[in-house]
């Protein structure tokens, strides 16, 4: 490659990654002639990079490459992005990837039929050896699922749900019709989706508006004993509100993959409630390489003057 | 009722439980004009006992009705009526209810997706306080499962994993044919099978050809790194046998929900395993009111000359 071509900076995994991220790089994109290099690499020269491939960029660091035509999310989110006050505006491209999507609904299912199975009792049962019969009151099919947000993660979710027999229904903030699903829409129609809710699944993006939308008032509106599961973002949730709630027996239960801080401090009060399932942001992680293989459809698709899939869109906020 | 009526006797649950199974039959059968008591019962004639509802009946006790009819089995083995050397001869009835088919289903493809996100990995992070983010190499999409054994609940354990997108096959005794399932049979066929197989899940009726079948040889013949799910008998595995492909890396974890003695001993070191998932027998059990509802069906049927539903067979020995 020579020290002319364009570069591809990669902030994700760290140094330790770099050798997977070049070989996917050069599998699926082998005709672009991009340098892959490190986010911290100092013998990288700033006007030869033309993409980065982000999670987390410091603060003003984006604007210092002169030449840099697009930002690549490394992740379905773009908050970690926008969080930079001196982004320059370019074009952002999404992380979702039909691996992400079959992800994340295998993710949430699973945690649905956990919460339903009361999966963090025999979790407790077994570390104390402790061997106590139950049965659990209700299948999937008497099991309503609620899914907030219906993008591409929201709907794939609400698909799998139903497939397995979960009655299932889903939120989103304009009108959506689609097959199976019973489609709640805008502030209105919260309510009564709330109110026929018994596992709550948040797949919002993150935007001014769903901020602490899970707060003690929203989760007042579920029925008693529902559950929660937040594979959204940390902001979504307000996290006082909700232990209050499973301490109250408002709420039976909560898998929480997402948080404020991550990663999440060991003094947090969190990891020990016993009606909590703690996972580290691991729903819905694409491997490398198919996070490279997006990014050079991508990077592909600007090439040759079309829109990438997945752009973030400023107006709508995701 | 009068005490001339019929009687179901029903141990399953204790002294607890009567009302409960009262309330049900009530329910479901009141015209069968049956009086349910209690097993332990000491008021109750044992002539005028017509039906049990059992689990684990003492040895020698079925043999001291005159009058007894039919044997209805609390769960879909028979196996814990069968070791009673002084069984009388009359109709088994299994208890498989479409619930029970939904429930091991659920439960089974929670256990596989547990197993494919490397959930005791996560619990055991949790149980630290430890937040380590990691992705997993594969999706469902990627995960060859096999069900050893297609009954009602192995198919539809089979059918639930495929509509999920796991790639899924069956194997029976006697060659089957089912849509969306490549299925392989008779002992011929077993090693095909397990050389494709990275989660096994085994709903085997007990018999004498499948005791301890999954041994060292078995567990050997599945891929490196392949996953186990014991969802039917105790006495299918040969945990020692387990335990050790585990820590030998044959196998990279398991979840088990039925053992050779159960309750499982407090001091059994397959609870302290780190990559063994301990249920206690929680895969499948119906709620009483659905098992009421089976048995009132299975009563009926005799009553009106018809076999019940999933009625015993010695000669097929399931």
């Amino acid at each position: 490659m020579s020290s002319s071509s364009p570069v591809l900076l990669v902030k994700s995994g760290g140094a330790a990654a770099l050798p997977e991220w070049r070989a996917s790089f050069h599998e699926f994109a082998p005709g672009l002639g991009l340098e892959v290099c490190a986010w911290d690499d100092p013998e990288v020269d700033p006007a030869r990079v033309e993409y980065v491939l982000v999670w987390q960029p410091e603060a003003g660091r984006l604007a210092r490459f002169p030449n840099l035509k697009a930002i690549i999310s490394s992740a379905a989110g773009v908050d970690h992005i926008l969080a930079d006050p001196h982004l320059p505006d370019l074009p952002i491209v999404r992380m979702v990837t039909p691996e992400t999507q079959q992800r994340m609904a295998e993710f949430t299912v699973m945690s649905s039929l956990m919460l339903l199975k009361d999966m963090p009792r025999i979790v407790a049962q077994q570390a104390r050896a402790q061997w106590l019969e139950f049965s659990t009151p209700r299948t999937a099919l008497e099991t309503r699922v609620g899914v907030l947000g219906l993008g591409a993660l929201g709907l794939a979710t609400a698909r799998m749900h139903a497939t397995i027999g979960f009655d299932t229904a889903g939120w989103a903030r304009s009108p959506r019709s689609e097959k199976g699903l019973s489609c709640y829409a805008g502030a209105d129609q919260l309510p009564a989706f709330l109110a026929r809710t018994d596992i709550l699944i948040c797949l919002l993006p993150e935007t001014e508006d769903t901020r602490h939308l899970l707060d003690a008032d929203l989760l007042r509106q579920l029925p008693r004993g529902a559950a929660v599961i937040n594979v959204g973002r940390g902001s979504h949730l307000c996290l006082p509100d909700l232990l209050a709630a499973l301490d109250e027996g408002q709420l039976s239960g909560a898998v929480l993959d997402v948080f404020d801080e991550e990663p999440l401090p060991a003094d947090a009060a969190v990891w020990r409630h016993p009606r909590v399932l703690v996972t580290p942001h691991a729903a819905a992680t694409p491997s490398r390489r198919e996070r490279a293989r997006q990014a050079a459809v991508a990077i592909s698709a600007m090439l040759g003057g079309l829109p990438p899939p997945h752009l973030y869109d400023r107006a709508r906020g995701y």
